[in-house]
């Protein structure tokens, strides 16, 4: 049985295996480096479909089922789905819920939300509740900007400190028994506000509450730095990683060196001009699902720490002039 | 340690205690039957606030306190805060949980969202994983119509299948040990589409997936409706409830006499004009934390089921032609 360890952390006395991860992106980021890690690259980000929304749906739920395939399971092998994306009412999540027919826990942690599931589905195995979960979480960049920002026909310039919302969905099988990287430990984020209001740079609004997580984590779990082989956010962007590194510093901790960012791995930054890099759900779960549980399956990483960090913007919320709210969520994977 | 029973359900080894509930409710509930049972009436829907949404916000958030002050506790001796409400985003419950300073798992579930927190606060205590959660959710009249349908200056005529979206938020402190009625058992839904598409008409898209939730809990937990005092749905209406009261007689079962609903309780529906009845995340929270909860300590019920049904509806695909899914969670709450 887990036991949660110092203020917001969780050791699992059995941790939970991933058995299996897939992923789907759009054309962007199949075009970045880390290509030969995602399943399947669409051409077009309608994936077939009359809108932005019931694509980002599709992704959802096709990664959810390659999932499952790729270990020869049918959905109704598998005990509890959990899921959540960016759109208004969660709306990916749910039209996937309604297909896969699977009991269902629906989620909102903005891009914190792929590590929101990896934790409750990590609680639901090593409390004895399921021998199997499936979790998945996805963003669409087209979807995002028209219902956060600005419908990208407007063609409104973007600031040079604006993420880039990732067309990406990534699903993971939970298991309490089997083969592959598992699930060790996990710190469950406060909600943390520095009044930052610009929902044009979610780097900064975030970078405080990914700051926190990590240093509760290392002081919760007894670990450090030299813990993990690498500590990788998801999604801060180049100016929150910046950030994030200051707000370290300024409490004594050097990470520079074993820092990486989803958001940062996803496109070739140099020749893809995505300005701060990427961000959404979907981001730090296609590349978790794809180059970073390759590594940890080849023992390239014995021990990972991944910190999704997720801005609870709303444009209602922001128009009457409110500050953007923040949340990071962490687990320990062992490979 | 809890186990998963059958499709969909869970039995709790050691139920959690609900130690503790609070509610605060706008002026039209305040002037219904269930008057007495409320903490917090407000006079102004606005609660001191310059919009809707902020009011919400505190809303939720000083019925989560009031709930603590009732037993004398501080939100640091909370292990975890769940909550989720409608607005996108779950802006009440992100602001809410930046005041609380309490680790979070924001959650979306619409009407369902609260019995979707007690399942998953129970899940931690009967896991091991905490010793204390704190859970909310909430719903606004004046936020809710603005977002989903249509801003209440416009004035436009509603419908009479439509449901009146209740303003009430309502919180509880579910314990390992202590005094007060358990959480025993619980059902996870399964998203449900029957391809009810009229946004004006909630109850009917909602009753079929109340009516599986039922079914299978029968089934997974080898119980009846004899098992229990009474079966309370939140919130199906008038139009939800018959249409459940058919689908239950069409499968052999003849729950009429056993059935309520908190949309219909909330309101005295001679008098005040709320057509099909309450809605909400909110609905639910109010009627449990107040009458429910009080007929649970004074034995006046000893065995309750709470079915709290969500009608996964998003005006973006609403607008698009798509049905609207439905998902409902059920609690068996002992006196």
């Amino acid at each position: 049985m887990g036991k949660k360890c110092g203020q917001q952390s969780i050791n699992f006395s059995q941790p939970p295996v991933i058995t299996s991860g897939a992923n789907i992106v759009g054309p962007e980021e199949g075009e970045g480096p880390l290509a030969s890690g995602f399943d399947w690259i669409l051409d077009d980000p309608l994936f077939g479909e009359k809108s932005w929304e019931m694509a980002e749906c599709k992704m959802l739920e096709e990664s959810a089922k390659l999932a499952l395939q790729k270990i020869a399971l049918q959905t109704q092998d598998v005990d509890f789905f959990l899921a959540g994306d960016l759109l208004n009412q969660i709306i990916s999540s749910n039209y996937a819920a309604r297909g896969l027919e699977i009991p269902f826990f629906g989620l909102y942690g903005a891009c914190s939300t792929f590590v929101e599931a990896l934790l409750l589905g990590s609680i639901l195995i090593d409390g004895g509740f399921a021998q199997r979960v499936l979790l998945s979480s996805s963003s669409h960049h087209l979807s995002a900007e028209r219902q956060f920002r600005h419908p990208v026909e407007q063609g409104v310039q973007r600031l040079a400190t604006a993420q880039w919302t990732t067309t990406a969905s990534g699903a993971l099988v939970l298991e309490m028994q089997g083969e592959g990287p598992r699930v060790n430990r996990g710190t469950v984020g406060k909600v943390v506000d520095m009044g930052v209001s610009d929902v044009h740079n979610m780097g900064a609004a975030m970078a405080p509450a990914a700051a926190d997580t990590i240093l509760t984590h290392f002081q919760d779990t007894e670990t450090n730095s030299d813990s993990y082989d690498l500590i990788v956010t998801g999604d801060l962007g180049s100016v929150g990683q910046a950030a994030l590194v200051d707000l370290l510093k300024q409490r004594g901790l050097d990470l520079e060196e074993k820092l990486q960012d989803c958001g940062l791995l996803i496109y070739d930054t140099g020749k893809q001009d995505m300005h701060a890099g990427g961000s959404g759900c979907g981001c730090a779960a296609a590349v978790f699902t794809g180059l970073l549980l390759q590594k940890l399956r080849e023992k390239q990483y014995q021990n990972l720490l991944l910190v999704a960090t997720g801005a609870l913007m709303s444009p209602i919320i922001s128009q009457q002039g409110e500050s953007i709210p923040a949340i990071a969520h962490a687990v320990a994977v062992t490979g």
